[in-house]
């Protein structure tokens, strides 16, 4: 088995490459068969074909994203300290997988039915975890100057944002990036919950 | 002029409904004609083909926020309300434009050639004002240890991203967001120019 998931994740990074060139329509299994230098009937043996690619690396993100970051913030004590380890996690994850953020972004209404509810269950979760480590922040006495939802939200902007403009090869270094974001966020949230 | 001028806008602002829904790729001058409810002679009246329509919403829009933004800053003395009128314009504007907020961050790879070349001088001069801004706010004597670029994408991102989330009729108000946008982004950023 160990064989047929290391061909079949690459498979998924290729074709998430691939969609995040040339987007999810415009990319055919035949440009994915090249990309892949995998034969059609070989691809099938991994996926059950282009909506099943896409699903498969959607659910493969949100899960190990979330599955990462909850064990980032385990062995962290402090409400602050748990937040900076989710954050770090975050960014250290999508910057070696900006192609995934950008299919997430770019393609999260391609998907229909049960595949798309199922995607829509697993971000929850994720956004959840997200709002928890904000919750713990704010205290039993928090108030909720700023909307923890809109906190929330405007954190995964300034993380997300990064498909749109960062270069991992570039001057700024993943752990630079990271540690900007989190005293951004953590010192501009602080102020909020240190007013109420 | 001013009928050409409004059926012309008319006639891109339902691309931009319509290129958020389906994507530009998927989209036919013939889907265009319908949801416009003009005919495809009567749209080429206006634009030269679908291309047109991409380019001519990218441009405006960026020329359209750029322009409102000096204005809105214009007036404003002292570094910290500029940015905070810059903030409050840019939020304002997008969330009134969420359609074109989609497409100009899904489709900013979609033109080719001297199109895209000049959307993207027309982006990096209004990306320059917002750090013009900042670098106001650091002062003569500002460090750098949030780099300057960095700072500034997270802004973007914080504000751009709601296209992924807000809705303009629900709980949380147009103001309310700006303002908690504004005040997450300021704190943060002072509290490094502060330690510097």
């Amino acid at each position: 088995m160990e064989q047929f998931d290391r061909r079949r994740d690459n498979l998924l990074a290729v074709a998430a490459r691939v969609f995040a060139a040339r987007g999810y329509d415009r990319t055919t299994m035949r440009d994915l068969s090249r990309a892949s230098q995998m034969s059609l009937a070989g691809m099938y043996y991994y996926v059950r074909g282009k909506e099943d690619l896409l699903f498969e690396i959607q659910r493969g993100c949100f899960e190990r994203v979330h599955q990462g970051a909850a064990q980032a913030v385990a062995g962290v004590s402090g409400p602050e300290d748990c937040l900076q380890a989710f954050i770090r996690h975050h960014v250290r994850f999508f910057a070696s997988h900006m192609d995934e953020m950008k299919v997430l972004s770019h393609e999260a209404e391609s998907l229909t039915g049960a595949k798309l509810e199922e995607v829509r269950r697993l971000k929850r979760g994720y956004v959840d975890l997200c709002l928890e480590l904000l919750a713990r922040l704010d205290g039993p006495n928090g108030g909720d100057r700023v909307n923890r939802h809109v906190a929330a939200y405007a954190l995964f902007g300034m993380m997300n944002w990064i498909y749109t403009w960062y270069d991992p090869a570039g001057s700024v270094g993943v752990e630079e990036l990271a540690e900007s974001i989190c005293r951004l966020f953590l010192n501009g949230y602080a102020a909020e919950v240190q007013v109420r």
